[in-house]
């Protein structure tokens, strides 16, 4: 593995701040896209945390496909549900203002539900759902994404990994919190393979003829070309199953664009008809659910804390001593992190340092320079 | 393959009604529950209809497992939701009231959500959305059952197959339909491989000590002796991603009794601590989401279309020429089934004239009597 040093949670977030702000984006705004990216740090999902402060969203800003204003128009709105149009701003500002205003009508009426198109990249869905559950609601959501998952019995990339999330509150010093694409692995998983220098296991990503393919490098070389595509939850064909993933997928992508009516598919690559980088135009749904309006909210939380439990106290499988329940693990590597701080790799150390340097951000004092 | 005789689906839905009714099911709860029944026939999926009939619900009725007559209360009440004891009456009798009036509150509301609880097998997951589908809206339902999964790192059954289903109304002559178990296999395909005299898919089922199983004959018998576990989609362990399967799994068993505070995982054997039959106490939810409230019922079944014509068209696989959608196979073989009636094998053959003769039906003829 390569070198990492750990960097203060507070230092990196009012750097990351700052940053945000010298690219554009408003204070506030900026605050909570630190705030979603480093929750993911925080949960040791290091995919889609500080890993993706450059790439995804600084160098987007620069190339012109996402916008760092972030201009929310409600374009409609009733007493349980909202239509919100993010005009190719920050997916998460508009994700963020979305979460607060289901949480009231949640609170009012019991349910509510939301959609936004014309989005970018949202973050780790969980960040949303959470938002719920620390208000004693139960949260959902989910996205679509660019077109890298295959149907079964196809092999051509259409489908985003769509996540499919829900975050339920619990009695525990954790909420039950699943979070999980809807494909098998991910790109981030085939990159920590080929680290590794290891396999990809059989059954997650398939070629144009529709072999399984195992070989880190090729497959991360081919997925750029599109000549690779990953397999939905399930696997291959339907042998184990692989339509059932394949239809949370789909799933996922109607909800994210259909109660919006915005694109879908091979129209979410972020490349236009010629070529050129476009605006990404994702879409996201969100539902929030109250318990209070059904038998309580302690009634909720006592009864799913003790379904965690009973499932963790099960019969262990030969060579392994723990059961988890999703989030658990999120959730101990959060207490192992919160002390340390955020891990922080070679080459993310790079690019911080570039990125202070650039945008003249002498106050900040890295532990690696 | 045994031989099977299609019998007219008039005959045989006056048969079951009939039936139903000298078990002491009033009249209309007796229709509700044939249609329920043979709608599972209708799309080929003969695991939860006619082959079900005696088993489940005749011969529950008998024991006393199964009330008859089904008293509904309903607990709470708001606007947007609903909490109903089924009172180990039929649960497909509460779960129609249940449909029926959360639709009513989602053209009203546009969200609506409820759940039963004291309930009894609810028949297909599939029949309560579509119910949502064709009034134009979308239905999410999912119950919890005997237990027989075992969690990822686990050995014993501990959750059920507890399936999460989705209905969506869409621009073609059929519904987006993901009517689904959230693990790999049940009992019924592996009844499926042993009459097939064929081995089960290695990465569906574990022993006691966690290694996979692929006999057929011995997987029954260990299962029903408690000492074989089904896994949840995706796998056995981490590497394709069980976890997922298994986190979805337990969503299910948590929504489908944390928000009435009933029974779970182990409670839900339908054995007592005596080692007595007793009651199921099984749970369901149910949401129903209005695309009216949305950008509009048009605009979400067009969206819902055009996803799945794009994805039918992309490229195939080698060796298949055919990308399926989620519920097209099953509106494909009502098409087939239609005219022809429904197919019954010769063990149901003899069980369809015991039932006629005992219950003294003599103005049923059979084309196979």
């Amino acid at each position: 593995m390569e070198e990492r040093i750990y960097i203060d949670w507070d230092l990196i977030k009012n750097f990351m701040i700052d940053v945000f702000i010298k690219y554009g984006v408003p204070e506030d705004d900026a605050k909570i896209c630190t705030d979603v990216l480093l929750e993911s740090d925080r949960r040791g999902i290091e995919s889609h945390g500080l890993n993706r402060f450059k790439p995804i969203y600084l160098d987007r800003i620069k190339k012109g496909t996402l916008l760092p204003t972030t201009k929310i128009d409600i374009v409609k709105e009733t007493a349980t549900t909202i239509v919100m149009n993010a005009n190719n701003g920050m997916g998460m500002v508009a994700s963020h203002k979305m979460m607060n205003m289901l949480i009231e009508k949640a609170k009012k009426y019991g349910m509510a539900g939301g959609t936004i198109f014309n989005s970018t990249h949202y973050g780790i869905a969980g960040y949303w759902t959470t938002m719920a559950a620390k208000e004693g609601l139960i949260g959902v959501t989910g996205t679509n994404a660019r077109p890298s998952v295959a149907p079964t019995f196809g092999v051509e990339p259409m489908l985003g990994t769509n996540p499919l999330t829900f975050t339920l509150p619990t009695d525990e010093d954790f909420p039950f919190n699943l979070d999980c694409a809807t494909c098998i692995i991910q790109n981030g998983k085939i990159e920590f393979y080929e680290r590794m220098n290891k396999e990809v296991p059989k059954g997650c990503v398939i070629d144009e003829e529709g072999n399984l393919m195992t070989d880190p490098k090729k497959i991360l070389t081919d997925m750029r070309a599109g000549k690779a595509a990953l397999l939905p939850l399930g696997g291959d064909g339907e042998e184990t199953a692989g339509y059932k993933g394949y239809g949370f997928t789909t799933l996922v992508e109607i909800l994210s664009s259909a109660l919006s009516g915005g694109p879908f598919l091979k129209d979410l690559s972020g490349i236009d008809k010629d070529g050129n980088p476009s605006m990404y135009h994702l879409g996201h749904f969100f539902f929030v659910i109250n318990p209070e309006f059904f038998m309580g909210l302690d009634t909720f939380k006592k009864t799913a804390g003790n379904i965690l439990r009973e499932l963790r106290a099960s019969k262990k499988e030969k060579g392994h001593d723990k059961i988890y329940t999703a989030g658990e693990k999120e959730y101990l590597e959060w207490q192992k992190r919160k002390e340390k701080g955020v891990p922080v790799s070679k080459s993310i150390q790079k690019e911080l340092i570039d990125l202070k340097v650039k945008n003249n951000l002498v106050n900040y004092h890295f532990p690696f320079e």
